[in-house]
């Protein structure tokens, strides 16, 4: 049985939602699976249309997260949405929206991105993540 | 023997308190134990009077926040505070103050509100989560 | 062979400096081994010379944390830096730095503050921190 790495992503700031596909990668590149549950701002990075047009940065790095965002344009470094659609295409990468958040932003799960592989509640994924080796709240 | 749960909660802001109080009830609802240790802001919202009055949201979503606040009320979703007093009373969710944060803001047990269990080292914490499968920072 | 405690460390603020240094310090303290990867602002304050002069603290919390650092001046509670390096000396606590980001940042490991271990991929870090009993993203 392959280990896991469990993510709660809270958090829809670019500079945040990389970790959460740069780990997906790694852990996929290590043979684990990966699960992703997307609440609160996390889950509306998802909405459709979001993941392309979303430039935010945490505001407390004004000085450094412009510097970071420029490089990573220099350097062609892949956007997060890309870097977790190739780590979905090279493993076992499920991406979860949180029941709770869909239903209070009056949302359809076809109101979110594609990527999105179901919508289940908090205790569905809290007894898939105790399964888990790794959990991580971003 | 049942599986546990641990979260740090760092944060003070609603949005964050909210996914703490919610991962409880789920957890609870799981048949899971829970542990929650609040330090620094985690520890200040939960002085007495605060967790009533508190209703600051994260600034890095300052179009989103006071959305997402104002469905709430329009839903009457709980407060945060309501639902870690029914996860509470669903099952065995247990609320430590950090004892080095309590030191440091010259705080006493009695200054905090009830809900809080009791006060300890950041030593006893860390080996009650080993014991556990899920602990994430918030 | 002893427990870890593994924490990815993406802010670059004192304040949530201070809970990676104590749980650092906690975790040595029950005997565990510690493993922090340094990513994106979290690896910028190693950079040479920023751990002694970074003040941030989150805007989030404008009129607290001006307290707490106000209080930790007063009761001259030793800095984040300085809990982490008393954690080193006392027991087996690895830093490492996040070799995308170094990458990214053009920087090399000589650009960044000696209580760092080494560079490591996401790949490593995500393998070593399976192994362990803790993992935190801060």
């Amino acid at each position: 049985m392959p280990n896991r790495l469990s993510m709660v992503v809270f958090s829809g700031t670019v500079d945040r939602l990389y970790p959460a596909a740069i780990m997906a990668s790694g852990a996929v590149a290590m043979g684990m699976d990966v699960d992703i549950f997307l609440t609160f701002y996390g889950l509306d990075a998802f909405r459709k249309g979001q993941p392309s047009t979303n430039t935010k940065m945490d505001v407390n790095y004004a000085e450094l997260a412009p510097m970071l965002a420029q490089l990573m344009r220099e350097k062609n470094v892949p956007s997060w949405y890309e870097m977790l659609r190739i780590a979905k295409e090279m493993g076992k990468v499920r991406v979860h929206a949180c029941a709770m958040t869909l239903d209070l932003m009056g949302l359809k799960k076809d109101d979110l991105d594609p990527i999105i592989d179901d919508v289940v509640g908090v205790g569905e994924f809290v007894s898939q993540a105790k399964e888990g080796e790794i959990t991580l709240f971003l």
